[in-house]
């Protein structure tokens, strides 16, 4: 069976002007990256408007297992399934962080016959996002220390810095460090730290602009620190914002790829979906509903961290709703969700499925109940389900209304999805299945609900949990920001993705748990309060035998072992 | 009068496919980024071959002052000249570094009517060469601390690694570091730091490599460390040359872009002219030399550190040596060299003059003399310089039969540096002014020669020293190399650039003294034994006021406050 870059390698990619041209996209506002990449002018876009009736539609997942669910394959091979359907689609999606490559982890370009390619170049450099990203977010860094070296004029608190430095590695060693060191004229010593550029406040900015002026604004509200009164301290204050947005001026543009069938994908930006929101760019989406009549595009991990996320925070600030969810969900990743390790999963085991089918139940009742979204479940296929698990899953979805479907875009492309398209386009053509919704945003919380109450909001109705505590010190920081005026931020969970509560070891769908807060962060540029509730790593690690060992050029010059 | 950005902004570029079909490049050859920008294939370059009587012409200058020399300038202004001249003529640069961009320096494309453009691009990510160039160092810098965190197979001593991590920033804050820190999880708590990623020996090799292959092996060659016995260990150890080299896979194409007469530009690399040989990449200068019939290209600081590199490193590797030198002057400059302080340079001094003349002659009689090189001395312009002051510089050049040109390109373009491009022409087409060398290499030392004796060499012959020495303990590391077989290498001195000297204090041409090898280094994959003489600085801190708070978007959305 070939791999994934083996298909990758295979696939016949036409011009990215052909592609843009396809798109829509005339040829002066294509700015090419090479042959197979491009970047698309953003005073074009701002002159053009939303498609009249443009679909936008979610793909979500149950909490995700080691078993694999499949969410970007599902997101490709809708988008291709749509446009073999006639719906001009345009295809959303992350862009995958470099240092995880060389890690564990492999690409993030979707897999099998369901992909976006040149693979290699998405994997890796791109077209230089995250680096700019990076060296934006350095910059600040720099400046603090510097201005703290030549007199510290705003009186910045060195021992109460929240702005760390990023590297696009898995790196542990760079986890916590103590950094100007060697004498007065390196400035002065303090604890520091890196985190991976996907985890950066500007990642989640730069995904959350709607322009450069807009970005440039949010870059001035970044609140690095405080000063000895313990004032927040702001980017704008150094005067760097500027210059951060010349770094990004390049990178804010959509990045124009295609998939193995050669249609058109915006491929921009992704921070984490734990401290950020774990959307590709709002302004990619954007551009997706003026291009095409049909956007797909994904959020990170399952829903309950994800979609809620992708709808409490980027849909809240971009103005957007989507016509229709799908929900990812696999018979493996539901067994093993039911208690069934990693190496059974191939054997037939309806009790174990019947367990772990509430996780998938909550997700969906949590889209279709919490959010009112028309939602259809989407079962990637392997060749060891059987019918009967099938048919369990089918009749647990049946019970609340929502049609599961088989997707085999993986083994077939777009043609696998085609069934999945059909019953996408049924649900966003209808104007939602739940009557009274569709395209009316139904937020989980307003924005003048108090942070803590939004927090219990979602920690209640999504989490399935009883109640949320957090040290006093982190009541008194929450009111602090309340008071501040930062109330109507809508708030972004950092906890683990494999449970529904903060305790990685709860699969299915806990009930009665209480979340702890065990910290919080002020996004203040991104414009959202983040409620660390676990343990939460953002600066990855290698493992012992990391992939970097084994990605190479081969013989031929291509690139090889990367999966 | 404009600014070199407002003079840059108002270039008429043309299509990059445009500047490419000019330089005789076939579009399939042609990688584009973006409009203004491109990637040369390599595959494709592998396949021409040097035009027959192809001519190398080296740009270098005296002693750096505070009040400008301006060889970037001279050499675009040649170019642009002797393609005025019908000559074919393709100008091979340095990319700049983008941290000090931030700080002090301002933009290195060139100045006034003289530049390559997209100034902006070029002075920032560019195509993202230096973030691929970063990005492979920190992967070796990761995978060393990751083998000794996963149980440390090869015995790596961590209180002995070289190799710190690289980020194109002016921090001083990351000169000298703790790493590891937070326990257990996060490896090993050890000393480290950042340097600037000029500093990077992976620069150092990417500018001397040949081909994607040798790229490869010279990566597998870096010594990043020793082991407890103190043995060196190599990247190849820790098997991640690999990966390095798929990061650096597009870098290493040759960057084509224009000078604001649209002539093609090659600009491609930018290694340290002290830690490393301040060239642009061999890979560029050999793809000028099959493209054009002349290559116009500059080597870092003054001659003794620059040419004296390109001559016994880039050239000594690359089988390459020049047919002409331009030695960049300015009247200013040579009488701050004579002890004028910056204020007082616009009033005419001929005492001074007379004094700091020494510096161009020292420069001039090293070129002539020790490399046999025919020269030619190009005045940079400036209005305050006088007839007198003038003549005092071609007097003293007559009497060793070099030419002294005024070129007035930075005001002019190309047009102000057509007497240059003359004398340019009659040296490269005669042959060699100086009989019996021309395009015969005349290396300061033989491979062979020890490396002690080959510091004495270049530190009596160019630097006018009468003797070296070096603490016990860097003789027995020299010796210690010499016995492991790195004996056959080049060296590469780090010292101050704008003294002759290793003491920056000592102007003009100091003769007597005694130059003192503090440290050594050995750069095993670019292929040179580093002798460090006096305090280098790798990593760059940023002044009071940096550009960083100049640097802006302006309201028409273009790139202000780059200078």
């Amino acid at each position: 069976m070939p791999t994934d870059i083996e298909i990758a390698q295979r696939a016949n990619l036409q011009r990215i002007g052909a592609i843009a041209a396809k798109a829509g996209i005339p040829d002066d506002a294509v700015e090419p990256y090479g042959h197979y990449k491009a970047k698309i002018s953003l005073d074009w876009l701002a002159q053009q408007h939303a498609r009249p009736g443009a679909k936008l539609v979610l793909v979500t997942a149950i909490s995700p297992t080691p078993a694999g669910e499949g969410k970007t394959t599902a997101t490709v091979g809708l988008g291709d399934a749509l446009n073999r359907l006639g719906r001009k689609t345009m295809i959303c999606l992350r862009e995958p962080s470099m240092g995880p490559v060389f890690g564990i982890k492999g690409g993030a370009a979707g897999g099998g016959h369901a992909q976006v390619v040149p693979m290699e170049d998405i994997n890796l450099h791109f077209t230089g996002d995250f680096a700019a990203i990076a060296q934006a977010h350095n910059l600040l860094a720099a400046a603090i220390d510097n201005h703290i070296h030549h007199g510290n004029a705003l009186g910045i608190d060195p021992t109460r810095i929240r702005w760390k430095r990023v590297m696009d590695m898995n790196d542990r060693a760079l986890r916590s460090t103590v950094v100007g060191l060697g004498g007065p004229i390196n400035g002065q010593p303090r604890e520091d730290g890196f985190d991976i550029v996907v985890a950066s406040e500007v990642m989640a900015i730069f995904c959350l602009a709607t322009s450069l002026a807009d970005l440039r604004m949010r870059l001035g509200n970044i609140v690095f620190g405080v000063d000895r009164q313990g004032m927040p301290l702001r980017a704008r204050q150094l005067n760097v914002h500027g210059a951060m947005t010349v770094l990004l001026r390049d990178a804010i543009k959509p990045n124009l790829v295609q998939t193995l069938e050669n249609n058109p994908a915006l491929v921009h930006g992704g921070p984490f979906a734990n401290i950020a929101h774990g959307c590709s760019s709002v302004i990619a989406t954007q551009a997706g509903l003026k291009l095409a009549d049909y956007v797909v595009t994904e959020a990170g991990f399952g829903a309950d961290l994800g979609a809620e996320k992708f709808l409490d925070i980027k849909c809240r600030k971009a103005d957007l709703w989507p016509d229709a969810c799908v929900i990812v969900a696999t018979v493996r990743a539901l067994k093993y969700n039911g208690g069934v390790p990693v190496k059974e999963l191939a054997t037939e085991n309806l009790d174990a499925l019947k367990k772990g089918l509430v996780n998938l139940e909550r997700h969906v009742d949590n889209i279709t109940g919490a959010f009112g979204l028309p939602a259809v479940v989407a079962i990637n296929r392997f060749d060891a389900d059987t019918d009967a698990e099938l048919a369990l899953i089918r009749d647990a979805m049946r019970a609340r209304g929502v049609d599961v479907v088989l997707a085999e875009h993986w083994a077939k492309g777009g043609a696998g999805a085609e069934a999945l398209a059909q019953e996408v386009i049924r649900l966003a053509e209808q104007g939602g299945a739940v009557p009274g919704h569709g395209r009316t945003p139904h937020f989980l919380y307003p924005d003048d609900m108090p942070l803590w109450d939004k927090l219990r909001t979602v920690a209640t109705r999504i989490y399935g949990a009883a109640d949320i505590v957090a040290p006093a010190k982190v009541r008194k920081q929450i009111d602090e920001w309340q008071a501040q005026g930062y109330g109507s931020y809508p708030i972004c969970v950092a906890k683990t993705a494999v449970s529904f509560s903060a305790d990685p070891t709860l699969l299915g769908a806990p009930s009665g748990h209480t979340v702890n807060v065990r910290d919080v962060r002020l996004s203040a540029g991104a414009g959202f309060i983040v409620m660390i509730c676990g343990d939460i790593m953002t600066m990855p690690g290698l493992p012992k035998a990391p992939s970097a060992e084994r990605i190479d050029i081969g013989p031929d010059g291509r690139v090889v072992g990367l999966f």
